[in-house]
């Protein structure tokens, strides 16, 4: 729909997101009837299925569902079904890329729960198996691409752009592992650069360059050289426009209500690099660093109650206000630089304004 | 060198080794000026050269190695160095993808030493780190891939090959995980029919299809559809070759001496699905099955023996002589498929049975 998500009625949401999970049951059985046919025992079959089903489809899908609504801004009108089903393919692929990452990374965090449930490795007789079920997810994509895309001209920039979009992720979530290991606490690793740099390749690429780059290439933009390449310039917004979303995240682990947030924040506990740990760093005083020192990564309400104070003495959130009013302008300048007729030939799918817009317009003074 | 492996003098093999190792360094210093360039910490970078230099470049590098003796032997004369380095860089990318797969495998399988040093994640610091570790190993093979292949016109073939190859593998890692899990022992679960699924999808297609493959394709061998393609040809060759060697792999775990194989047997204490187990299985009476039951996949030397006990009693040991005839004269008559004269056009690059003939020598009748 090219409706605002905001002004869209609950019962359209949910119609939306059911036919873009249609998708997803169709996809499981294309790689479940590969995996069949390559005469697989049917235990292994049964486990396939769960891993897909327990991991792909339960999170918000907005990064899978946001390579819909992008192609179909790009073309300005309805999808024909075919065009849908392609592009929902890709959104999924992107689905399963953050599967891959998220099953792995509640393993190296040792987390316990996930979208409401025990984190996959933690079920019974699951455990370090589901390592390889996280390689699996991602090997899922390329199965996918090449069935549905081989034959496309842009078959080759869809497979360079997952691979460079994990790689960066990789080198993001390495960073961030020996930044902000769960067992062993050191601000002095810390610093708003480091936590930019983590923000930017661990999530930014994979949830925001990834989606409208994808749709950019289904639509038949062709990337350029020189300095009207149009994904150079979607990735000159989306980059900045994931570190603020990112940042949004941090400080709503902090300030937002159980209520608003859907959870409850465990950021100060985990030692997670956050963008509120690193401004109160910025700002702390020798007695107010110190409390820091002491208090921050503790598996202990007392010690996590301490670091808030800090927080809230340094003003963490004014600095955020200020951030998020300056972010929102810094970036509707960014995507005013696209000409109001779009980017590129006459004739030609053109890159919109519209296609960042909708992004921010999700983003801004989102309070979950 | 076109010399069969078996009468090259110790020197000469060490200097073959030690060029190819040479192109090892060439491409850390590829991926980490890369790294470096996008800005990332000096202790991150500093982590990536360990990963790199401690899980690559050990291991015994026949994998690696054999794509540039098959580059030599379909060309038929030396190689330019930008061939040499070319073929090299193929085989250092099937390096890192047995590197992703061995340092994860590490950790799914509580392992305690790899290639006569603890396994990457029981170093101090890195942990379960070693799984992320694991996926930028994997993501290095597209970096280097696209630096090197990106301009030519098998590029998009090498990519689908290494996806290929890489989701057959965790698909087998999957039947090997469920069926002969480390900690339950259950061998209604084992078969020779399983055994072989496990062996083809686990090891033979990156161990020998891989290599194959990718020095056909580098040196401007074409798939076709029908009967002539070389690629299907190669692979039914190659596929009984790789069951034939992990097999043998398997003997030797039991048969073998540590003076032989370089190391002391543990399938049997490791409750590993071996040829062993499953000819014992195959064979055993409902007495030696009990025993079986009772002592195999058990950490106690005791147990192991008298496993060992049942393994000569069914005659494990005369039963893989037959074996190992069986499948040289099988896989010699498959690679006498080829026409003498190689297989494809006069005037084109030619499959030759030289390529199979140098398998299957360094493996028959191989003591360690
Ligand atoms: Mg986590
Ligand atoms: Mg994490
Ligand atoms: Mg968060
Ligand atoms: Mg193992
Ligand atoms: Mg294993
Ligand atoms: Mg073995």
């Amino acid at each position: 729909s090219l409706l605002p998500t905001s002004t869209m009625s609950a019962e359209l949401k949910a119609q939306k997101r059911q036919k873009f999970e249609h998708v997803f049951s169709v996809i499981r059985e294309e790689l479940l009837t590969h995996f069949d046919g390559e005469g697989m025992p049917k235990d292994a079959s049964q486990w396939y299925r769960s891993n897909l089903d327990y991991n792909v489809p339960g999170g918000k899908l907005n990064r899978g569902m946001s390579v819909v609504d992008t192609v179909e801004i790009l073309k300005g009108s309805a999808l024909t079904d075919d065009e849908y089903f392609k592009a929902a393919v890709l959104g999924w692929c992107i689905e399963l890329l953050q599967a891959f990452f998220l099953v792995s990374d509640d393993i190296m965090d040792s987390s316990v729960t996930r979208r409401g449930q025990p984190c996959w490795y933690r079920n019974e007789h699951v455990g370090l198996i589901a390592i390889n079920d996280a390689f699996m997810l991602e090997g899922a994509i390329y199965f996918l691409l090449k069935k549905h895309f081989r034959s496309t001209s842009y078959y080759v920039d869809l497979l360079e752009l997952f691979h460079e979009t994990t790689y960066q992720t990789e080198i993001g979530q390495l960073i961030d592992l020996i930044t902000a290991p769960e067992d062993h606490v050191d601000l002095n690793k810390f610093s708003l650069e480091k936590h930019r740099l983590i923000v930017i390749y661990k999530t930014a690429y994979y949830s925001f360059y990834l989606p409208v780059a994808l749709a950019m290439y289904m639509s038949g933009i062709r990337p350029t050289s020189g300095d009207k390449d149009g994904y150079a310039l979607a990735r000159s917004i989306l980059i900045p426009l994931g570190e603020y979303f990112q940042i949004q995240d941090d400080y709503l682990d902090f300030a937002g209500t159980p209520e608003q947030i859907g959870k409850i924040g465990t950021d100060i506990i985990d030692n997670k690099c956050s963008w509120c740990i690193n401004t109160a760093l910025a700002y702390a005083t020798p007695e107010q660093r110190a409390v820091l020192d002491q208090n921050y990564g503790r598996k202990d309400a007392e010690a996590e109650k301490k670091v808030k104070t800090v927080f809230e003495e340094v003003g963490v959130r004014q600095k955020y206000a200020v951030y998020e009013e300056d972010a929102y302008k810094r970036i509707m300048g960014l995507i005013e630089t696209i000409p109001a007729g779009g980017l590129g030939q006459d004739g030609e799918v053109k890159l919109k304004r519209e296609v960042f817009k909708s992004f921010l317009d999700k983003i801004y003074k989102r309070q979950k």
